[in-house]
């Protein structure tokens, strides 16, 4: 049995390409004359049209967030483990909306895209995008869709930025925002990660100041490299030991040593499991993702701050919410570590918000909000329980 | 008045290169047949040669530790912080040697030297060096010079990794081990950033598998990289929110976020401070390091784990010691955090050494070691004293 036949599964799933014709103009000034948004759907949507829930993609995310696009594939959409039938969004309950973001590079318009004024490939001319605009962008989805108002929008990470910024901008169009493992905006270390993974990219020869694509090249050891460093940041030290160590001394334990031809090279050649690993996760990475849209995630990443249309003051951004907030961090998670959750919180709470938050005990650093961990899909699957349950009092 | 002329300043100072004509065998099996190492002294050697200190370097230092090579000399050596009259390391009470590392580029042999054996460059034909080959060829440098026992061995980092394999092989040749924010041996988070930095090295088509010198080349940016990647881990979050940021909001306070500009580029070049930053330090060390140094550099890192002669029980390998320890480690190093100390003092308790140990409160970071860290300098100093004084009873 395939494992799309499975009860808990969303089974074989179907994306769908939108078109809008309307023009976009983003932050930076400039403006997208029409564009594509690649979508998914779970569920059905009720009569009345209230139990939609918006999930939004991170960084290297898109569209395909739950069950298979056929029987010969053997890995499910990205959020799997928490979206599907019984599950903590649960689709018995749920219509659920997944779309790649503009500036993708999974289907939505983004820099592999054609140029209509052009004829060729954006590239790195395609302009970069901001989370505002991609709220934006899927405000009009929602339109589209019929959705006046999400009963929740639900993201980890970047997505949890679009979510807050879903609560700032269109306080009527959420009933709840679930925000995992984000942070109100980045710090020099996260940016100084990116801007590590931007220069790799940028400088490899290969790049052509972003027109690869017309040289018949790929920077493809720019983006392995950057995928990399992005690599270790989402995982905990603790998690990098379990997975790659059997070693254990008295005191301190397992530390990731192993190795993986059981000596030493004493060459420059891989050594260790964990770099094999490493250096495996960035190839496969490096053939599946345009360089150029790595490149306008980040900046996304590091531009995002809602606090700059209230003086600094997050707290005033959220004084105009309207909706319920459920907030969860992970313990090991050091690129948006609990403190970064809690300053959220007390934002919240300054600006009188209800607000729920929950830091979870987990070993898996930042990654941690894709798996499985019993703590965190409890919680989540309560919380969703009694969103549902709400819609229902509401309705009769 | 030049620094060089300031009371506690070493002065001007000269490198000696003292030639090695016995072979040395490394770990690896390899031979090296003779070799240069180039070497630095600060104070004087006393009449019983009791008083001598030896410094050991990190990932990137040299044998200039302290004072200025010239009047024209605008940077003092790498730890003038703590080597000068009156200084933690007093050069009034202390005779200080400090060399470049076997496979450096600053004068001792390593892969920028010629190979007699071909009379080319050794290029990446230069043989990995271990920790254990460093301390036996500063074992045959201490014969050189005519010190039976270093009054102590004190090194940071990389540099107090090889202060604890001094301890281990070499019991009756020091009376105190000071070692600074090290470790007992990489964590497997600890070597995938070293991966990256060699990957980011090794890739660049510039560096032609380590022949670049014949190539007339030099993989620039691969260093560039590598640099940035490991400028990140020896700073802390806070010490670049504190470097790099004006912005403070009620909660959470700043966040490094400055801008260079004063405005957003909506580009991919640099826009906050702590990129430029980085892309400063990042360019200015590949002016200045060679990267089959700096791939040697870490690989020793990688390989170094004196625990593996003791069946991975690194008690046992300390029952032999006979010197007394000092370690001391600093709040927010994330590179080398407080709790790799912590298992260093628990596993020489259990074999019963002596060991003084002081967790410091510094925000910034693995770097803290090489700065003026007052309650750090304090605490250095006194030990530094308590071994001057024990020098002087047990002569009187």
């Amino acid at each position: 049995m395939h494992n799309s036949a499975k009860p808990d599964s969303v089974g074989l799933v179907t994306p769908t390409s939108y078109h809008f014709d309307e023009a976009l103009t983003l932050r930076s000034g400039k403006v997208l004359s029409g564009f594509d948004l690649m979508v998914e759907t779970y569920g059905e949507l009720n009569a009345e049209r209230s139990n939609a829930v918006l999930i939004c993609h991170a960084l290297s995310g898109d569209h395909h967030a739950a069950g298979y696009h056929s029987e010969e594939d053997d890995k499910p959409g990205w959020w799997d483990s928490c979206i599907g039938p019984g599950k903590a969004i649960d689709t018995n309950k749920f219509f659920v909306v997944c779309l790649n973001n503009l500036g993708g590079c999974s289907g939505s318009t983004g820099p592999v895209s054609i140029n209509p004024e052009t004829g060729k490939h954006y590239g790195p001319d395609f302009p970069v995008v901001t989370v505002r605009d991609w709220v934006k962008s899927q405000v009009m989805l929602a339109d589209r869709l019929g959705i006046d108002k999400w009963a929740a929008v639900v993201g980890g990470s970047l997505g949890g930025m679009q979510v807050l910024r879903w609560a700032i901008s269109y306080p009527e169009r959420l009933g709840h925002a679930v925000c995992i493992a984000a942070a109100p905006k980045l710090s020099a270390q996260n940016i100084a990660f990116n801007e590590v993974a931007r220069h790799s990219i940028i400088s490899d020869p290969n790049f052509h100041n972003g027109h690869y694509l017309e040289h018949g090249t790929y920077p493809k050891q720019g983006l392995m490299l950057a995928r990399m460093v992005g690599h270790i940041t989402y995982l905990s030290d603790s998690a990098m030991r379990a997975k790659f160590g059997t070693d254990v001394s008295d005191f301190g334990g397992n530390f990731g040593r192993d190795l993986r031809s059981g000596k030493l090279s004493f060459g420059f050649n891989v050594d260790f499991q964990v770099e094999s690993y490493l250096r495996y996760q960035g190839e496969r990475f490096s053939e599946n993702f345009d360089a150029n849209t790595y490149l306008l995630m980040t900046k996304a990443l590091d531009y995002f701050d809602p606090s700059v249309d209230f003086d600094g003051d997050l707290s005033k951004a959220f004084e105009n919410s309207n909706c319920k907030f459920m907030l969860m961090s992970f313990s090991t998670d050091w690129r948006f570590p609990p403190e970064r959750s809690r300053e959220l919180v007390e934002h919240l709470l300054d600006a009188k918000r209800h607000v729920s938050y929950l830091e979870i005990e987990a070993d898996q650093g930042h990654d941690a909000f894709l798996l499985p961990v019993p703590r965190y899909i409890r919680a989540f699957s309560k919380y969703m329980n009694r969103i549902h349950r709400e819609l229902n009092n509401h309705a009769s």
